[in-house]
């Protein structure tokens, strides 16, 4: 049981600037906490960031996985592609966002990808991505 | 550390009929789950489900607890009320949904609800409630 | 074969006040002509009112009818939880409104009920009830 | 007591057609039923079918009728001459679809005949008919 | 100086039918005093009236005029056909209203013709047709 | 000369909870200034709150009172339940809001009771209920 | 038979400036043909230009005549305060146009003058006035 | 405690024209019964009324009080030049207006002014002055 | 492989009429161009041009052909009677416009015919026709 | 060269009023560093300052100046009538606003001058005219 | 006369994964019937995929050719940057989709190319391609 | 003072393709000018182009300077991954655009920057970039 956990643009600096604002936590950080609770669950993680929507699609084309973890960050409101990338793969896979995007701008309130995720985990900070990789794991566990 | 878990209209029904389509769970079995993990998490918790939004609103004008994780189905689209008051008592709430929203009507796409909860758990049908349990008790203990 | 008749808010004071505005009609009245033609029809009838939109949501999940007839009065355009208990039981039911809803302020042209329903009929006074009975008659023993 | 019955585009194909889609009841049966219904109440039909705005309007301006009963099908939601031309009659009139329009696309949500008729009868297929013409014969002969 | 006076649907029953709305005159006299206006002005009229969409098109295509004076009544707000055909002639043609469309109902405010016209005259009865005729005349001998 | 004073949902709590938000006024003591001002201009009052649109909706159903002062608080938002019973008794009332309810989000910007109230007042804290009654006490008197 | 002829903001230029765009046909000269009219159908004129919202509103305030003949210009898409103006005289005034309103940018298709004017007239250049004074004249003088 | 009192534009007409429609209460009355008001209450006025924004916007800037009581009547609707007026000020303010403006044109529905205003009194008449002039002097004597 | 061709409104004057604007090819030589090709291809073509809507329809109903090679014209944008008429008889369709539609009004972005179609060709001139022939040739040759 | 500056309503208040909020810069000195950076490029300024729309209308058309500088501030969103006096004199004109206006109020986001001008500058301050001034001047003299 | 051939993200999937949904022809097949088609037209292709919008804004911005075919994929609804591309480089394109774009979510209704291309082939599965080569064909070689 | 200057996507074509419209000025000349106006002001510049979003974003991300001067071209209006780097730095930022935004297709007049920039410069040309970096220049050395 693999899953691809992707990270979208800007969350590369997670917790490197303005500690005070995003918390001090920092990606690598985010990853170590997913990979050991993946470890206690009995999963594997193949982890990527990427500013550059054009690689993310690719990750997800080429990815050998059973679903997908994703924050897709700014290209969950404008990017169709990585949609349809995630689409053409027919894996599911969990939407995740470390802020509660439905407090924030209007433009953030619209997703490409919740309609066709399993679903959506938002506003528990670092939090949210280990809510989000226990919800794939009962998906693939088919706990109901 | 005791939260209130809310139930809105027709989840009485959940696994009762149809199991073909909302699973064979019940409402019963559920609130077991919960009950089994908010002893694991050293949490206790009040459990209430209700048609009304009066009694809904009642419930939590009331209770003595330090969170509120609601699923307030059918209400969380139309409810102003139910907002009003998780507003008026000011504790950090999470909302769940069994259903994915975002892939359903687009009149359940939006909630009154969303905006002011901490955040949002969607679409992982009784393990949203798990999910959303485990969320909240992350914020009550500070786990970013 | 028993169907379940339900009146919403306000309609408990059909005919008693204003009835050159109403008619003279009472609710007491409409039902002693629905019973009538139900006997004619050789079905049996349920009748309730209420002004609770819980109550109407409870009355619709605890029914034991091959279907229903409904005038959800202002819950029409307002509620999405007489809908799901609707969609829950899966009875087949049809919408009457005794004024003609779209020759009234915008916001009764919308109705949560219509697209799950069979059918609607409106605009017909106290007729539009019998016209629904009729009409779920027809349903129910297969007349095209 | 003469009634117009008006069969707007496409409906002379019913029943010829598709039987498994639109059910084996043409239109030569439809009226038949209609004609026969008519008898018992008392009322004689002139029925009408075109494809044609033009002569469904013409035949509106020239009928010398105490009601029309209208399926105005494809023209319920485009022409506004059908519309001008019933408002010019000032006669009573009811209409019906055979399908549940609120169940379809979103255009077909909205006719330019609804708010000026008595009332409106939608998704009983054939029998949607016979309930319209018990409407109009309620309201000629004033029952409520 | 040849103008076709184009009339649409319904208007060939202005002053046949309820007088007490739409005043006692009727189309001919309205034709008539048109004439007598044109006689004066030194112009020579086609008049045609249509309650059929088609003919209005190609009477306006097979039109030997100078300019076109038109009443498109519910045509106006429904028929890019009709535009489409007075484009193609790119003749010079006034628009013309007997009552005043801008308040009346919210879909009588757009118009299909009103930006590739020369101009509108709306709201003076019958009125509206001499001081149209009177538009197109001065747009012609060009008196700005 | 008696009123109906009708609290909305949430209106229970006022002053009882964060008295640094709402202000250390509680709805009795409301109600006494109100009951107060009432006996100075000559008045009698009924005072009801409820959480439960059907209660507001019967309780306005049963007054016996010449107008009616009401504060649906969120349900002004929402119910067309409690506008249909306002216009079912055709008494004059009149709307009021602690807050300024234009200042606030946008869905409380619109309400369902104003375009059929005597007027608004909206803003004024406890006043606006002090104003209100003097207002209805105005429209009852005919003072201009 | 007097009327107010009103001129909005801007056209105190005309024929002035740039009279390859807006004709060599100044102001003066639009309203010596007027008058001249005026003076063969037995009228008399007081005419009036400004650029200032407020000296309009006050001119129809003040006016002694029997109806109103008013090019609003830009205050045509932007005032209530003439509208209010017009509204509070009750007189009968036509709206014109030098321009074709609809074919020029989307806010000039919409006008707080049309729905209360017995009617409009635009786009015929300087000759819109005098069309308009003679639709004015029918008015008064009840020409159907 | 001295106020400012504007009256918008028409308001000069109050009560002088068409009593049937607007009472027989001038403005003069009105400003009289408002200076009684607040002898009573021990406030001083400044009341002005213009026909002119600017002039209103002026008065604004300049005024040497403590709070404004303003009926911008049509400027409601259009001015932000108002509204940036009483914004440099910082002055408490309260919005009046005689009529219902909810139960008017869409158009007045909205307002500049209402969500920076203390509060809004809509709907009384001349008793709307009164009321919005207790409203301001409970504002600045600090009554909740 | 029989295809019926259908032309809509004012195409008749295609080549006509301003060939400076639409070209010297008249409709008479796109059939023959269409019907070179279809024999190339081996296919036979019905061809039928009409002005009227009803006429449309009905050439749909009474085909006996295999597919529909259609050109709506401004009906397009207006029938849904067109629509329902290709949606009865199921025949794969495909859609041409001799114009790019989407460099053109906006209401001709919208086309009641688009979503049924097979496929869209648009902007290529009298070659529309013949790729559009391509296209259904391949379709019901099943070439993907 | 010379260029005319027109301040729109409310700025001859800036420096004076609440210099927390405006900065301590008055118009006069803003006027000032203008008219020295005019010296400095080899310009002349014309410097006018209203609240009235009709006055910057009038200076508009009047102005002998080879382009303008204009700050129409709250009439930036309202006026049609300073449009309409610009593009009648067919001057380059440059827009400027002291603050970001699209960090402010969703109306504030529109302007009637934008499209029309050369370019905008919003958001520096008192320096928005110092570098206004200075695209005018590169307009004037063409650098590019 | 040498065409670019541009394939947008996700095409490199084409026929590789699920042939049951998108069918067995692989991205290399399509190419090579492209190949094949321009050679017997006389046509040289470049053929470039990427999921990267950068990289397809730098080969348009590169390309020696004398037009485009272009199947932007989901970059179609929301890249301005390709857009931009194409309107620098100011050739002849075609815009293609396999797809039936608007029978599919209403999100792909909308192309910020379709209105500054040639014309649109879409819905017609790879057979689109070898459509909009033949319509590429015929502009450069002016057939109408 | 650094300031870093991005041009985002085919900028890099200014002035070397059709001079005759985007001017003859070269982004390299650009550039220069950019740098001996920094040097006359003391700043120094890092300048940067590219047509990948990705690269901008992480441009933004690692750049050591004051504050930015970006033209982000298309992306200016669907990027929000710019715009979150943008607000993650919180630099100091001036959005600039050679055209006039806001005379140009209507999706260009939004944009994802604006409203957290410092300010605007658009519609000047190459100009458009000198008066940028004035004002960034200015925000810097707090000229007000």
């Amino acid at each position: 049981m693999n899953v691809l956990v992707l990270h979208g643009p800007n969350l590369n600096l997670l917790g490197e600037r303005e500690p005070e604002i995003y918390g001090s936590k920092t990606l690598r950080s985010i990853n170590e906490d997913l990979i050991q609770l993946a470890r206690e669950l009995g999963m594997s993680l193949s982890i990527f960031q990427s500013n550059h929507e054009g690689e993310l699609i690719e990750k997800i084309q080429q990815a050998d996985v059973s679903g997908i973890l994703i924050n897709a960050a700014a290209y969950t409101h404008t990017s169709i592609g990585i949609r349809d990338a995630l689409l053409t793969r027919d894996l599911p896979f969990v939407e995740v966002h470390m802020t509660n995007v439905f407090s924030r701008e209007s433009y953030r309130h619209h997703s490409y990808l919740s309609d066709v995720a399993i679903g959506i985990v938002s506003g528990f900070g670092a939090n949210s991505y280990l809510l989000g990789l226990r919800a794939i794991y009962g998906n693939l566990t088919q706990i109901e």
